[in-house]
């Protein structure tokens, strides 16, 4: 599955953003986006932007780590937490590292028994060096043909 | 102030969004969003989009309530609590109502004695006649000149 391709057939919100697609693995996904698309009033980065590519981080992940699974699921974002520690002033550069795999196994074990599956995922986006927001994220998987 | 001004002129992805202020005054802000550029791969709205259309609300109903009553401060989101409780499948409706005035009161005695104030703002965004989204901000102002 190719990432940078889905986001940019399907979201258009991500393509007028200018994400793209830095890495994509098992381990970790890393999204960037330039910071004139992103801007606010303030001349930093807008706070839905941030959360824009957060949640795509998050869902790229799960939707990536499924289909290599060959797990026919849908990922969704459910409930999200974000807090937002300073002003981005440069690219956004959102890191994902993949949860403990016990986290992981757990969640496989809940779809596969019920059909559905949690997982906790987090994101933080940065600025250069800075953290600029960390986003916190439940996401729920659905088979498709439970 | 005219909100509707401020997010063409200032938030390219407002823009890009399609998003227009049905209302904007002191006891609410609603703002709409068409699905076509919100999209997500399931063919309903994206989280982010559902995230962004509530943030600019309660950044708008502060930014235009600190203008209405001539303090002149920067109003960010610090924090934020969203629930996704359906998918939305037309037309985005964020519909924020007025804080009770006790709260109104607190926020704007905060700022004036120590030059930051801190708000809690929620919006709903509706799908029609159901509610998609449940957002919780933490809004922080802070004097120019303090």
């Amino acid at each position: 599955m190719n990432l940078q391709r889905l986001l940019d057939a399907y979201f258009p919100v991500s393509v007028h953003m200018g994400v793209v697609v830095e890495a994509a693995d098992e381990c970790r996904v890393v999204l960037r986006a330039p910071l004139a698309p992103n801007l606010n009033h303030a001349g930093t980065a807008f706070g839905g932007s941030l959360f824009s590519v957060a949640v795509l981080a998050g869902w790229g992940w799960l939707t990536c780590r499924l289909a290599q699974e060959r797990i026919d699921a849908e990922a969704v974002i459910q409930e999200s937490h974000m807090r937002f520690l300073a002003p981005a002033r440069g690219e956004l550069r959102a890191v994902l590292e993949a949860p403990p795999a016990a986290a992981v196994e757990k969640f496989r074990k809940m779809l596969q028994r019920s059909g559905r599956g949690r997982i906790g995922l987090r994101v933080d986006v940065h600025d250069g060096g800075t953290c600029a927001a960390r986003f916190d994220g439940q996401f729920a998987a659905l088979l498709r043909h439970p």
